[in-house]
């Protein structure tokens, strides 16, 4: 007997015996989970959480290697578990020996710091019976006399690390000032380092910069484990409106994978996270509000307001971020319910708010997040794509990792694909699935409405649905059989409408037709590794010569790093939330009858 | 066979039977310990700590009655538990079934309120799908709109709490402003109160107060549950000096105790501790840095360099104190390593920076601060008078509880007394001492040096030390013998010594002569139940008219009651600590000579 057991945060899923284990079902759809033992249950490495579906009992290696609240949480030894219907089981980063492609990567900075917490090296006077100026006021004075620079106030724990640093230090240090408020007090020999992160829905990007220079010492990538509560922010807010609990679950789970990155860039540049004195971090509005502990039940439903739209400075401590006791959180502003920081950052770091022309930009995810630039105004949007390009609800779908087809060519009768680590095929990521059903197009072997035509490599599947073969088993060159179905292309269908839509909704509103359109900008992780002909091919992106088309990486990083060093940049943040002008799709009247003929492959021009 | 066993908080001490258990030996001495099952070790009632000797080992009943938790932190039950030397004994607050005499009480409040933090009620309308201001910018409009007054910040915990508050109440709330910060979004119902703590180093007095219109709605007091710790300063520091845990464990014991009144004080007036918005503590320089979390070793050594003097607000989350989440902490000044913020209050409250004639104020505990005012020059000292007036060292002393001894007369061979609470005497309270020596100086029993003469009520004790009968012992009456000693002299001739060279220091230094002080201003718990024409008998105070001296009461409390209502009365704290001189004690050279001739009976008046 089959099971279908879906492997998270990947996203691949398949049909798995069910006399394997977990171990070797994951084995089986390319899943490479770490193992030490070899699957006889005695090294514990291969903990994963089943979320969905009914398994075997606990067995008596795992009760001696898992901890109660492990156990408790339902922490498995996936070694040691049996599938008993469909499942759907979530395997931690670190049981996971192939890490999933993330993006951390984004333009140099060309611009000059001017960082919000600066650096003053003071040398003190020790205090004697005849001079008993406290601590505190020898610093003040000191910044004065040596900087001209008052402080106004300084941070309970900066005070409380003050006293001994000074005394084990022949009262010299390193005093680190944030706008009038000393924030800490550390070794003359500490440099200003700052912490950038990108917190998506399903990735986080974090980087360590140096605020004096600018330089990005240290960059990771991890996968969101809020992904284990839903794959799209609706099913976690709708977990969170039923039970408040799931929302400190959720901060705290965003919160410990951020800490975690920290420590390890940390440990890479020979740097503590108390080092770190301020952190930006850029996010769409619900895990903006997620991560803030701030309340998102008002997102969920129309006309999801979110609690606060300004940035917000707030101590780390008071979010449980490890960094300096005393240093702050730095959020940008956001726009709307569903246009958060994560897109000022984008529209901050690729100048959208300078550009003289006509510019798009755009965001692929979950949600798309579109902005149009034209004669000084901005106008963004945020569109609902679906999670067809993370790989999820497509049959052979997964995440963006090694061994995934992320490029197709159909020549003919022939498929020639590329996979991720030039590894064996074990399922197609977003960028091929795009491709895939470009080139379906383009040889004609789909139609402008989706629909298979006739085809050598085109069967039916034991549900008769239609399918086209982009490999043939091989079981020798250890191929497995991998299509893309009909089901697979309407939903393509479906999100590559959704983005269309949303740009024709901008274009409209501006005024403007397609052509007028100077430039495009592909910001985020998918964004960089598509081909933009294939998107042109199957209409999700205006047909503009492809060299007025750039891709570049992860903006949203790059903003938030912007922002981390510059306090002229923060301020650029503030006034471009305050610019934009946020278009609510599902107000306008025309909405429904563009995105039912955006459906169509190739770009629709009636408009 | 005997040993000396010392019950804590109270200070009450003295032989008890080794065949006794510690409950029988605690009532043997008049310590009144909560227990239900007539001492059988049933109810569980009985808890208390061994702080120092050997004692028996746990019983079954023990085990089972009290927590792992309990059992490892020495907690025992007095009845279970059998002395195997000298011991001392903490008896918890929960477990003591006679209250201690702490003060709250002090002057009444005649300052119009300006508090820190204001109230305002606000009416925001709805958003809709075509009105999608997010509720923080909402908040800001119409707190200006509707006041005039701008807000520019929102503490995270207030947006946290907004969005509910508005959706639940028809978008009506009550807004609270510190500064230009929102602190908190509150029911529109919701009072505006707040709450002020003196932190003693052995009493903590709370009071929660109408900020709106200066009302004290309750007031409660509480031993300092650190003095398991050590009675002293010195021996607290030093503890932690040894192992930094101690800091943590007793910031956490205050900060409890604090929590603890709060919520009984909460309770009785209907509110919510939640609902306090604001808090002000006091307390001098090592209580003030243990609450905040501050170093205090270097307090511990000379220069004795405090980490902070200016006022510090903190957010009382980072403390641990449970008010409003947004609510601030705010601590008056200190002035020196020991001359606290629990000085600035009382100097505030009893108005000493606006007087115009002569003045001496002064606060008498384990540490003496004095303060002289004479032609608009204010100069504050601090004197270690030791804990003889707790009923420490004294051999029936202990401190003001039902029982104690604390008005004595000698006529003739008679002896009258009052005990506090009109019960069967038990001991000897510091008012009592201060008597009993004066009434022994007066009628010559005792000489200019503390020495006793003969007297019919002189008897020795079986070391061979002489002791004056202040009760002669009546089983009958349930009166045990209590007595005076030769040492008991001796310890109160240090504690007046002190006080009286601080007194002549202070005079020296502004060149005035004893009878040139207008008026004495006496503070404080101790202060309030002295008998001044005792207290100018025996040499403690100058010998002015009576009328001149003023005794206040709790005037730290007063003073920080004033901090919480008036942001003005901040402003005048903050310049009576930068006026006040500071005058070193230690560093004056005539201070042993002075010290000396102030032993006697009497003041001196040879300088």
């Amino acid at each position: 007997m089959n099971y279908h057991i879906e492997f998270e945060p990947l996203g691949r899923r398949g049909e798995c015996q069910s006399e394997h284990n977990m171990l070797q079902a994951a084995r089986s759809l390319g899943v490479d989970i770490v193992n030490i033992c070899g699957g006889v249950s005695k090294c514990g490495k291969c903990r994963v959480r089943i979320m969905e579906g009914r398994v075997s009992g606990h067995t008596d290696n795992e009760i001696r290697l898992l901890s109660k609240a492990e156990l408790d949480s339902g922490i498995r030894l996936a070694c040691a578990v049996y599938p008993l219907s469909n499942c759907k089981v979530f395997v931690p980063p670190e049981s996971l020996s192939t890490p999933q492609r993330t993006q951390t990567e984004g333009r140099t900075i060309d611009i000059t710091p001017d960082p919000p917490v600066k650096a003053y090296i003071l040398e003190v006077s020790a205090p004697t019976l005849e001079d008993l100026m406290p601590d505190e006021e020898r610093i003040y004075k000191t910044l004065d006399s040596q900087y001209k620079t008052k402080a106004a106030v300084m941070d309970i724990e900066a005070v409380r690390e003050m006293p001994q640093v000074l005394r084990e230090n022949n009262f010299k240090a390193n005093i680190f000032l944030r706008g009038n408020e000393i924030i800490s007090v550390k070794l003359a020999s500490s440099r200003n380092i700052g912490l950038a992160v990108d917190i998506g829905t399903t990735k986080i990007a974090g980087y360590i910069v140096d605020m004096e220079t600018g330089e990005t010492l240290a960059s990771k990538g991890i996968m969101n484990p809020q992904i284990s509560y839903g794959e799209d922010l609706i099913t976690r807010i709708m977990l969170i409106i039923r039970d408040q609990k799931n929302a400190e679950m959720m901060q705290k789970l965003d919160v410990d994978a951020i800490n975690k990155i920290t420590a390890e860039m940390c440990s890479e540049i020979n740097a503590k996270p108390a080092d770190i004195t301020e952190a930006v971090i850029v996010a769409n509005t619900c895990i903006h509000h997620l991560f803030l502990k701030l309340p998102v039940s008002q997102l969920g439903k129309a006309p999801y307001i979110p609690a606060a739209r300004s940035p917000i400075n707030v101590k780390a401590r008071d979010i449980g971020l490890d960094i300096s006791p005393g240093g702050y959180i730095h959020t940008l502003p956001n726009i709307a319910g569903f246009v958060g920081a994560d897109h000022v950052a984008m529209l901050l770091a690729t100048g959208m708010a300078e550009k003289n022309s006509t510019v798009l930009t755009l965001d692929i995810g979950t949600n798309t997040e579109l902005c149009l630039v034209s004669g000084g105004k901005m106008t963004s949007v945020s569109s609902p794509s679906g999670p067809a390009f993370e790989g999820a609800h497509i049959k052979y779908g997964m995440r963006a990792s090694d061994g995934s087809i992320e490029r197709v060519r159909i020549d003919g009768d022939t498929v020639e694909y590329h996979t991720i680590g030039n590894k064996s095929p074990v399922g197609i990521c977003g960028s091929g699935v795009l491709d895939s059903i470009a080139e379906l197009y383009k040889a004609g072997i789909i139609d402008i409405k989706g629909n298979f035509r006739e085809h050598r490599r085109i069967i039916k599947d034991n549900d008769g649905m239609l399918e086209f073969l982009l490999t043939e088993a091989d079981s020798k060159k250890n191929i497995p059989e991998i299509s893309i179905t009909q089901k697979d292309i309407r939903q393509l269908q479906l999100a590559k409408g959704a983005i269309s839509t949303a740009i024709q909704l901008l274009l409209k509103k501006h005024n403007l037709r397609d052509k007028e359109i100077d430039q495009i900008i592909i910001a985020g992780a998918f964004g960089t590794y598509i081909d933009v002909n294939s998107a042109i091919t199957i209409g999700m992106l205006p047909d503009i010569p492809v060299d007025r088309i750039e891709q570049v990486g992860n903006a949203a990083g790059m903003g938030a790093k912007l922002a981390l060093i510059s306090g002229t940049k923060r301020k650029e943040a503030e006034a471009i939330a305050q610019k934009v002008e946020y278009l609510e799709l599902a107000t306008d009247p025309d909405f429904m009858k563009i995105f039912i003929k955006s459906s169509n492959m190739g770009w629709d021009n009636s408009r």
